[in-house]
C-alpha cells in the first residue's frame, strides 16, 4: 500500500464559524493508495475525537497501526488497490495540524488556550480546501465514526455536489444532554489540574497529565460497553505484581489507569477541550430552524447510517433519528444496526457484518 | 413526627472484615416516631453512598429535608404514626459517625486516610449493635436504595432471625466492572487533586474540593437517566447572566457545576473513597463459592426487590438476578420493576406505584 505523509500549508486566511480568523493553517495528512487519472476514486476518512491523520498501516517505531487499519488497506473493506484514501488531522488537534501546540506566528509561541474554537463545519471547510489542493472535485465517499461520522454528514450537507456517498457511523446529528454532561466533566477534570494554568501550561513548562489521564479514563468507560467490560474484566482482582497503583483492587481499574496514563502522554489538554466543544456544538439543523428534515433536503449523496447495538454513548436512536429525517427529506439513505462487541468503539474494528455493509455501500453505484 | 437525634458511643472494640480493629466507635443516629412497648414496630433505613442519618423532616437551618422524606413521615409510605424508624450515618461516613474526619484517640487528630477500610458487612454489624442498644430484637423491615439496598440484603443474610422484611431497592448483589470503573475514575480524580496530600489534607489545612466536585459531577450523571436529562435540559444554552463558569455553554453543564460545588462543601474526600470501595467490594456470594443461591438459602425474611426502568447505573438485570436466585433458593421474595423518572435516583422520590409497592410490603403479614 503506497502511503504518503505530508504536511500541507494553506496561506489563505480561514474565517471560522465562531467569527475568529486563522491567518493561515497547516494540515497534517496521510494518503493510502493512488489517485486515478480522472481523480474519481478518492475517499476521505474523518477521524473521531482523539484520532489523527494516521488511519492505516504501521509507522516506523509504532506498536499499533492506524486507527482504522482493520478497514483500510490493500484488499480490505476500503480497498487501497482501488481507492485513494485521504486522511488528515483536523485543526485544533495535536498531531501535526494547526492547533494549540502549534507555534502561532503572531505570538511567536504555541497558541495554547488562545487557539480559536473550532467546529465540525470548520473542519469540513478545511477538508474542502484540501480536496481542492489535491485536485479532487468529488469524493467517491466521505466516511467516519463518532465525531468522524458527524463530519461525513456535514460534508453531505455543506457540499452536496462534492460527495457521492457519506458513511455516517456510530454518529449523531446532535449529541444529548448526557453526552454534553460527560464532556463537561472531562473538561472540568482537565481545567482543575494544578498544571493547567488556564490552558497556558506550555508557557509554564508544565503538562496537566493527571487531569488528562482521569478524563481519558472516564472517556474510555463510555467508549466500551457494559457487556464488553463484563466479559473482559468482570470482578477479577488485579494480580498485585502488576498493579499500576497500590490503591487498585480490580483488573478493570488497572486497565483504565494504564490506558489513561498512555493517552495522557500523547494528547494535548487544550485539544481535548476544543475537540469535545466541537462535538457538543455540532447541530446542523440549527441553521434550519432546528428542522433536520429541511437540513437534509439538499443532500445529493447516498447515505449509509450505521449504529452499533452495544453503543450506549451514541445509541441507535441517534442513527435512526437521522434515517427517519432522511426518509422524510426524500433523500437516498440506508440505515443498519450492527452487532458490535466493543460498544461505541465498535466502529474501529472489523466484523464481517460491518465490513460487508460498508464495502457494499462503497462499491454500489453512486 | 417525634424526631430524636443522638450520637451513640460504643466502647467495645470492633473487628472489621478487613481484620483491622476499631477500639470503639460512634454512630450518629436519628429516629422518627415511637417504639411500641413490645418493640416490634422498628424499621431500619440504610443510607446510600452519600446519604447520612438525616432521612426525614427538615432540620433547623436546612433548606432541604432528609434524603427519604418523601417516603418517611406521619401517614406517609413508611408511616411514623405506626412505625419507629431508625436511621444512622454509617462508619466511614462524614456526618457524625466515626470516620476519616473523626478524631482518633490513638492519634490525637483526625483519622484522615488512616481510617480503616469498611464494608457493607461491617455496617450491618454496627447496625446490629445499634439494634441491641435500642433493645430491638427483630426489625419489622430493613430498607434502603442503592448501597442502602445492599445493606438490607446483607441484613437478611447475616441475621436471618432479626429481620422480618428486607426491601432491596435499586440495588445489586454485586456491582459490575463498569460500576467499579466509574468509581475508580471518581477516586482517581480525588486522589490527584493537588490538595489531597495522600488523604492527609486535614493535617495540612487543605481540602481537595476541586477533585470532590468533579467526582460528584460524574456521579450525578450516573444517578440521572439520559431521558431525564433530555427532558430537563436538552441542548438548552445557559443564560450568560447565571453562568457559574465562563467556559460553560449549556444549562446541563451549569447544573452539574452547581451540584458538584454544593456537594464538595459538605462531603469528605476520604469518606468518598471509603464508601465507593465498600460498594465495589460488596459480594455476599463470595463466601459461598460465588453461588448466590446458596448464599440466600438461609434467609428467613420476606424480600421485596425493586428496580427502576430508567436506572442505568443499577439496571433491572441486577434486581432480577437477586430475584432469580431467591426463587431457586426457595425463599419468600417478590420482584417489581417500577417506572422511575429520575434514573438511579428514582428510589429517593415518591411515586404512587413505588409507594404502594413498599407500603403493601411493609404492612403485609411477615
Amino acid at each position: 500500500m503506497k502511503t504518503v505523509s505530508e504536511k500541507i500549508t494553506f496561506d489563505s486566511s480561514l474565517t471560522l464559524e465562531s467569527g475568529q480568523v486563522l491567518s493561515g493553517f497547516e494540515l497534517m495528512t496521510e494518503t493510502y493508495g493512488e489517485l486515478n487519472s480522472d481523480k474519481t476514486n478518492a475517499v476521505l476518512v474523518c477521524h473521531a475525537f482523539s484520532g489523527n491523520h494516521h488511519a492505516a498501516g504501521i509507522k516506523d517505531g509504532d506498536k499499533k497501526p492506524g486507527w482504522w487499519d482493520e478497514i483500510i488497506g490493500d484488499n480490505k473493506t476500503i480497498d487501497t488497490t482501488k481507492f485513494y484514501v485521504v486522511s488528515l488531522n483536523n485543526i485544533g488537534g495535536c498531531h501535526g495540524s494547526s492547533g494549540p501546540v502549534s507555534i502561532s506566528s503572531e505570538l511567536g509561541k504555541p497558541y495554547g488556550a488562545s487557539f480559536p474554537e473550532v467546529s465540525v463545519s470548520d473542519w469540513v471547510k478545511t477538508q474542502k480546501m484540501l480536496a481542492d489542493h489535491l485536485g479532487i472535485n468529488c469524493w467517491e465517499m466521505v466516511a467516519g465514526g463518532s465525531l468522524g461520522g458527524m463530519q461525513a454528514l456535514q460534508w453531505a450537507i455543506s457540499y452536496p455536489e462534492k460527495v457521492k456517498k457519506a458513511a455516517i457511523i456510530a454518529a449523531s446529528s446532535k449529541i444529548s444532554a448526557q453526552n454534553i454532561a460527560l464532556n463537561e466533566v472531562a473538561r472540568e477534570i482537565i481545567r482543575k489540574d494544578q498544571n493547567f494554568h488556564n490552558g497556558e501550561y506550555l508557557a509554564q513548562g508544565k503538562l496537566p497529565t493527571k487531569g488528562l489521564k482521569a478524563a481519558r479514563m472516564l472517556g474510555h468507560i463510555t467508549y466500551l460497553s457494559e457487556s464488553n467490560m463484563r466479559k473482559r474484566f468482570g470482578r477479577k482482582l488485579q494480580d498485585p505484581k502488576n498493579k499500576v497503583d497500590a490503591g487498585i483492587n480490580y483488573e478493570v481499574e488497572n486497565y483504565l489507569q494504564y490506558k489513561g496514563e498512555q493517552f495522557a502522554k500523547s494528547f494535548d489538554a487544550n485539544s481535548y477541550i476544543l475537540m469535545t466543544k466541537a462535538m457538543d456544538s455540532f447541530d446542523p439543523a440549527k441553521d434550519f430552524d432546528n428542522d433536520l428534515v429541511r437540513c437534509l433536503q439538499g443532500i445529493q449523496a447516498k447515505l449509509l447510517i450505521a449504529s452499533f447495538d452495544s453503543d450506549w454513548l451514541f445509541p441507535k436512536e441517534y442513527g435512526l433519528d437521522i434515517q427517519m429525517s432522511a426518509i422524510k427529506a426524500g433523500i437516498d439513505s440506508s440505515y443498519v444496526e450492527l452487532n458490535g462487541d466493543y460498544g461505541h468503539d465498535s466502529f474501529l474494528f472489523y466484523s464481517d457484518q460491518y465490513a460487508s455493509a460498508l464495502k457494499n455501500f462503497l462499491n454500489s453505484n453512486g
